[in-house]
Protein backbone atom coordinates (compact mmCIF):
# COMPACT_ATOMS: atom_id res chain seq x y z
CA UNK A 1 0.00 0.00 0.00
CA UNK A 2 2.76 2.21 -0.41
CA UNK A 3 1.22 4.31 -3.34
CA UNK A 4 -1.74 6.82 -3.88
CA UNK A 5 -3.49 4.47 -6.10
CA UNK A 6 -3.51 1.60 -3.61
CA UNK A 7 -4.34 3.25 -0.85
CA UNK A 8 -6.94 4.64 -2.72
CA UNK A 9 -8.14 1.49 -3.43
CA UNK A 10 -7.51 0.22 0.32
CA UNK A 11 -9.71 3.17 1.72
CA UNK A 12 -12.71 2.26 -1.38
CA UNK A 13 -12.42 -1.99 -0.21
CA UNK A 14 -13.06 -1.25 3.54
CA UNK A 15 -14.95 2.01 3.82
CA UNK A 16 -17.81 2.24 1.54
CA UNK A 17 -18.86 5.82 2.14
CA UNK A 18 -15.06 7.08 0.90
CA UNK A 19 -16.10 4.95 -2.28
CA UNK A 20 -19.91 6.53 -2.16
CA UNK A 21 -17.80 10.13 -2.07
CA UNK A 22 -15.50 9.23 -5.13
CA UNK A 23 -12.77 10.59 -3.02
CA UNK A 24 -9.79 10.59 -5.26
CA UNK A 25 -6.41 11.06 -3.56
CA UNK A 26 -4.21 13.64 -5.29
CA UNK A 27 -0.67 13.85 -3.02
CA UNK A 28 0.45 13.45 0.27
CA UNK A 29 3.81 14.31 1.80
CA UNK A 30 4.90 14.57 5.34
CA UNK A 31 2.41 17.31 6.34
CA UNK A 32 0.05 17.83 3.87
CA UNK A 33 -2.54 15.94 1.77
CA UNK A 34 -4.87 17.36 -1.16
CA UNK A 35 -7.19 15.24 -2.74
CA UNK A 36 -10.90 16.20 -4.90
CA UNK A 37 -14.54 14.41 -4.87
CA UNK A 38 -17.37 15.67 -7.05
CA UNK A 39 -20.12 17.12 -6.07
CA UNK A 40 -22.49 14.97 -7.76
CA UNK A 41 -22.73 12.28 -5.08
CA UNK A 42 -22.07 14.95 -2.13
CA UNK A 43 -24.69 17.02 -2.73
CA UNK A 44 -27.61 18.17 -0.78
CA UNK A 45 -31.37 19.19 -1.28
CA UNK A 46 -30.26 23.35 -2.27
CA UNK A 47 -27.96 21.51 -4.75
CA UNK A 48 -24.86 22.75 -3.00
CA UNK A 49 -22.35 20.38 -0.85
CA UNK A 50 -24.02 18.29 1.80
CA UNK A 51 -22.16 19.63 5.35
CA UNK A 52 -22.13 16.11 6.44
CA UNK A 53 -20.01 15.16 2.91
CA UNK A 54 -17.41 17.69 3.94
CA UNK A 55 -16.75 16.90 7.69
CA UNK A 56 -16.99 13.36 6.67
CA UNK A 57 -14.29 13.93 3.74
CA UNK A 58 -11.95 16.12 6.44
CA UNK A 59 -12.16 13.38 8.68
CA UNK A 60 -10.99 10.78 6.60
CA UNK A 61 -8.42 13.10 5.00
CA UNK A 62 -7.27 13.95 7.57
CA UNK A 63 -6.84 10.17 8.79
CA UNK A 64 -4.97 9.35 5.77
CA UNK A 65 -2.31 11.58 5.90
CA UNK A 66 -1.30 9.71 8.75
CA UNK A 67 -1.79 6.49 8.41
CA UNK A 68 0.06 6.93 4.92
CA UNK A 69 2.94 8.06 6.34
CA UNK A 70 3.06 5.34 9.25
CA UNK A 71 2.43 2.92 6.68
CA UNK A 72 6.20 4.40 4.90
CA UNK A 73 7.72 4.11 8.37
CA UNK A 74 6.33 0.45 8.60
CA UNK A 75 4.23 1.38 11.60
CA UNK A 76 1.02 -0.71 11.96
CA UNK A 77 -0.89 1.43 14.71
CA UNK A 78 -4.47 2.34 14.89
CA UNK A 79 -5.42 6.30 13.88
CA UNK A 80 -8.43 7.21 14.99
CA UNK A 81 -10.38 10.63 15.07
CA UNK A 82 -10.87 12.32 18.60
CA UNK A 83 -11.78 15.74 18.65
CA UNK A 84 -13.26 18.09 15.76
CA UNK A 85 -14.30 21.96 15.33
CA UNK A 86 -15.48 22.30 12.43
CA UNK A 87 -17.07 25.68 10.25
CA UNK A 88 -19.25 25.97 7.18
CA UNK A 89 -17.99 29.22 5.91
CA UNK A 90 -20.08 29.50 2.72
CA UNK A 91 -22.01 27.41 -0.12
CA UNK A 92 -20.03 25.36 -2.14
CA UNK A 93 -21.73 24.82 -5.93
CA UNK A 94 -18.79 23.23 -7.54
CA UNK A 95 -16.48 20.19 -7.23
CA UNK A 96 -14.40 19.83 -3.80
CA UNK A 97 -10.90 20.18 -3.19
CA UNK A 98 -9.98 18.93 0.35
CA UNK A 99 -6.64 20.11 1.83
CA UNK A 100 -4.94 18.78 4.94
CA UNK A 101 -1.97 21.29 6.63
CA UNK A 102 -0.18 21.25 9.83
CA UNK A 103 0.71 24.16 11.56
CA UNK A 104 3.88 22.67 12.27
CA UNK A 105 6.34 20.58 10.83
CA UNK A 106 5.20 17.01 12.57
CA UNK A 107 8.02 15.65 14.09
CA UNK A 108 8.15 11.92 12.81
CA UNK A 109 11.28 10.42 14.15
CA UNK A 110 10.11 11.87 17.43
CA UNK A 111 6.48 10.09 16.90
CA UNK A 112 8.19 7.09 16.04
CA UNK A 113 10.39 6.45 19.24
CA UNK A 114 6.94 7.71 21.32
CA UNK A 115 5.30 4.69 19.36
CA UNK A 116 7.63 1.80 18.85
CA UNK A 117 10.07 2.65 21.84
CA UNK A 118 7.97 3.79 24.46
CA UNK A 119 4.72 2.32 23.80
CA UNK A 120 2.80 5.46 24.12
CA UNK A 121 0.04 6.82 22.33
CA UNK A 122 0.41 10.16 20.74
CA UNK A 123 -1.90 12.93 19.33
CA UNK A 124 -1.65 14.71 15.89
CA UNK A 125 -3.75 18.05 15.18
CA UNK A 126 -4.19 18.38 11.62
CA UNK A 127 -6.03 21.51 10.40
CA UNK A 128 -8.74 20.25 7.21
CA UNK A 129 -10.48 22.62 4.58
CA UNK A 130 -12.63 22.15 1.65
CA UNK A 131 -12.08 24.51 -1.18
CA UNK A 132 -14.08 25.15 -3.73
CA UNK A 133 -13.14 25.72 -7.74
CA UNK A 134 -12.02 29.20 -6.76
CA UNK A 135 -9.77 27.83 -3.95
CA UNK A 136 -12.00 29.85 -1.72
CA UNK A 137 -12.71 28.00 1.29
CA UNK A 138 -16.16 26.51 2.19
CA UNK A 139 -15.78 24.54 5.28
CA UNK A 140 -12.53 24.26 7.48
CA UNK A 141 -12.27 21.77 10.38
CA UNK A 142 -9.31 21.44 12.99
CA UNK A 143 -9.06 17.51 13.64
CA UNK A 144 -7.61 15.87 16.91
CA UNK A 145 -6.19 12.46 16.13
CA UNK A 146 -4.70 9.81 18.67
CA UNK A 147 -2.57 6.92 17.06
CA UNK A 148 -3.27 4.53 19.38
CA UNK A 149 -0.39 2.65 21.25
CA UNK A 150 -0.20 -1.37 20.77
CA UNK A 151 -2.52 -3.12 23.43
CA UNK A 152 -0.28 -5.15 26.19
CA UNK A 153 -0.29 -9.06 24.58
CA UNK B 1 -43.92 16.29 3.42
CA UNK B 2 -45.68 16.31 6.93
CA UNK B 3 -44.88 12.23 7.89
CA UNK B 4 -41.87 11.06 8.67
CA UNK B 5 -41.86 7.94 5.91
CA UNK B 6 -42.36 11.22 3.28
CA UNK B 7 -39.68 13.28 4.97
CA UNK B 8 -37.35 10.53 4.55
CA UNK B 9 -37.98 9.92 1.59
CA UNK B 10 -37.43 13.28 0.29
CA UNK B 11 -33.97 13.24 2.55
CA UNK B 12 -33.06 9.79 0.31
CA UNK B 13 -34.13 11.91 -3.44
CA UNK B 14 -32.36 14.63 -2.92
CA UNK B 15 -29.23 14.32 -0.64
CA UNK B 16 -27.29 10.40 -1.84
CA UNK B 17 -25.06 10.35 1.16
CA UNK B 18 -28.47 9.59 3.15
CA UNK B 19 -29.53 7.05 1.31
CA UNK B 20 -26.48 5.00 1.18
CA UNK B 21 -26.03 5.67 4.78
CA UNK B 22 -29.22 4.11 5.34
CA UNK B 23 -30.68 6.81 7.93
CA UNK B 24 -34.22 5.48 9.36
CA UNK B 25 -35.90 8.21 11.34
CA UNK B 26 -38.02 6.96 14.17
CA UNK B 27 -39.51 9.81 15.70
CA UNK B 28 -39.61 13.70 15.74
CA UNK B 29 -41.36 15.78 18.72
CA UNK B 30 -40.83 19.91 18.89
CA UNK B 31 -37.37 19.04 20.62
CA UNK B 32 -36.10 15.96 19.91
CA UNK B 33 -35.19 13.35 17.33
CA UNK B 34 -34.52 9.49 17.23
CA UNK B 35 -33.13 7.54 14.14
CA UNK B 36 -31.01 3.92 13.35
CA UNK B 37 -29.00 3.88 10.62
CA UNK B 38 -27.29 0.00 10.24
CA UNK B 39 -23.46 0.23 10.62
CA UNK B 40 -22.35 -1.88 7.25
CA UNK B 41 -22.68 1.01 5.34
CA UNK B 42 -20.96 2.77 7.53
CA UNK B 43 -18.27 0.74 8.33
CA UNK B 44 -14.73 1.39 8.13
CA UNK B 45 -11.39 -0.70 7.86
CA UNK B 46 -11.58 -1.79 11.28
CA UNK B 47 -14.85 -3.48 11.42
CA UNK B 48 -15.84 -0.49 13.33
CA UNK B 49 -18.25 2.99 12.92
CA UNK B 50 -16.32 5.28 10.73
CA UNK B 51 -16.23 8.63 12.05
CA UNK B 52 -17.02 10.29 9.00
CA UNK B 53 -20.42 8.58 9.31
CA UNK B 54 -21.17 9.43 12.32
CA UNK B 55 -20.43 12.86 12.10
CA UNK B 56 -22.61 12.93 8.39
CA UNK B 57 -25.70 11.10 10.22
CA UNK B 58 -25.62 14.14 13.09
CA UNK B 59 -25.52 16.70 10.70
CA UNK B 60 -28.45 15.29 8.69
CA UNK B 61 -30.38 14.25 11.81
CA UNK B 62 -30.19 17.87 13.72
CA UNK B 63 -30.84 19.62 10.17
CA UNK B 64 -34.02 17.35 10.31
CA UNK B 65 -35.40 17.72 14.02
CA UNK B 66 -35.31 22.18 12.91
CA UNK B 67 -36.62 21.65 9.21
CA UNK B 68 -39.63 18.88 9.75
CA UNK B 69 -40.70 21.16 12.73
CA UNK B 70 -40.78 24.36 10.37
CA UNK B 71 -42.62 22.70 7.56
CA UNK B 72 -44.82 21.86 9.79
CA UNK B 73 -45.18 25.46 10.76
CA UNK B 74 -45.47 26.08 7.13
CA UNK B 75 -41.99 28.18 6.85
CA UNK B 76 -39.80 27.21 4.05
CA UNK B 77 -36.73 29.09 5.03
CA UNK B 78 -33.49 27.71 4.44
CA UNK B 79 -31.45 25.35 7.43
CA UNK B 80 -27.96 25.10 7.49
CA UNK B 81 -25.39 23.76 9.53
CA UNK B 82 -22.41 26.73 10.74
CA UNK B 83 -20.29 25.29 13.35
CA UNK B 84 -19.39 22.08 15.19
CA UNK B 85 -17.99 20.47 17.96
CA UNK B 86 -17.58 16.68 17.46
CA UNK B 87 -16.29 14.17 20.16
CA UNK B 88 -15.78 10.66 19.21
CA UNK B 89 -15.68 8.56 22.82
CA UNK B 90 -15.34 4.94 21.70
CA UNK B 91 -15.01 2.65 19.18
CA UNK B 92 -18.35 1.19 17.78
CA UNK B 93 -19.41 -2.19 16.48
CA UNK B 94 -22.79 -2.53 16.35
CA UNK B 95 -25.43 -0.95 14.11
CA UNK B 96 -26.11 3.40 15.42
CA UNK B 97 -28.57 4.97 17.38
CA UNK B 98 -28.87 8.79 16.48
CA UNK B 99 -30.30 11.24 19.20
CA UNK B 100 -31.02 14.63 19.06
CA UNK B 101 -32.31 17.04 21.71
CA UNK B 102 -31.49 20.59 23.03
CA UNK B 103 -30.77 22.30 26.60
CA UNK B 104 -34.00 23.80 26.87
CA UNK B 105 -36.84 23.88 24.97
CA UNK B 106 -37.11 25.98 21.59
CA UNK B 107 -39.51 28.96 21.34
CA UNK B 108 -41.34 28.28 17.72
CA UNK B 109 -43.52 30.61 18.37
CA UNK B 110 -40.85 33.67 19.07
CA UNK B 111 -38.69 31.75 16.53
CA UNK B 112 -41.73 32.56 13.89
CA UNK B 113 -41.88 35.56 14.75
CA UNK B 114 -38.44 36.63 13.90
CA UNK B 115 -38.86 34.71 10.59
CA UNK B 116 -41.66 35.99 9.49
CA UNK B 117 -42.37 38.91 11.19
CA UNK B 118 -39.06 40.45 11.34
CA UNK B 119 -37.59 38.57 8.77
CA UNK B 120 -33.98 37.90 10.80
CA UNK B 121 -32.30 34.58 10.73
CA UNK B 122 -32.18 32.57 13.87
CA UNK B 123 -29.61 30.60 14.89
CA UNK B 124 -29.92 26.65 17.44
CA UNK B 125 -27.83 24.77 18.79
CA UNK B 126 -28.82 21.39 19.01
CA UNK B 127 -26.97 17.97 20.91
CA UNK B 128 -26.46 15.15 18.95
CA UNK B 129 -25.20 11.83 19.63
CA UNK B 130 -24.47 8.57 18.44
CA UNK B 131 -25.13 5.33 21.02
CA UNK B 132 -24.85 2.00 20.42
CA UNK B 133 -27.14 -1.25 20.91
CA UNK B 134 -26.29 -0.87 24.56
CA UNK B 135 -27.50 2.90 24.91
CA UNK B 136 -23.43 4.28 25.00
CA UNK B 137 -22.75 6.99 23.77
CA UNK B 138 -19.66 6.54 21.07
CA UNK B 139 -19.85 10.05 19.55
CA UNK B 140 -21.15 13.16 20.06
CA UNK B 141 -21.73 16.64 18.17
CA UNK B 142 -22.93 20.30 19.50
CA UNK B 143 -24.26 21.88 16.66
CA UNK B 144 -25.19 25.74 15.48
CA UNK B 145 -27.77 25.64 13.03
CA UNK B 146 -28.61 29.27 11.48
CA UNK B 147 -32.44 29.48 9.92
CA UNK B 148 -32.00 31.77 7.20
CA UNK B 149 -33.65 35.14 6.77
CA UNK B 150 -35.32 35.48 3.51
CA UNK B 151 -33.34 36.99 0.92
CA UNK B 152 -34.72 40.47 -0.16
CA UNK B 153 -36.20 40.59 -3.16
Amino acid sequence: MSDLKSFQSFLYQHIPLVAHMQLQLQSIGNNELTAVAPIAPNINDKSTVFGGSSAALMTICGWTLIKYNLEALNIDNDVVIHKAQTKWQQAQTDDLIIKITTDKEIDWKNLTDQLINKNRSTKLTLQCEVNNQNHEVCSSMKGDYVILKKPKQ
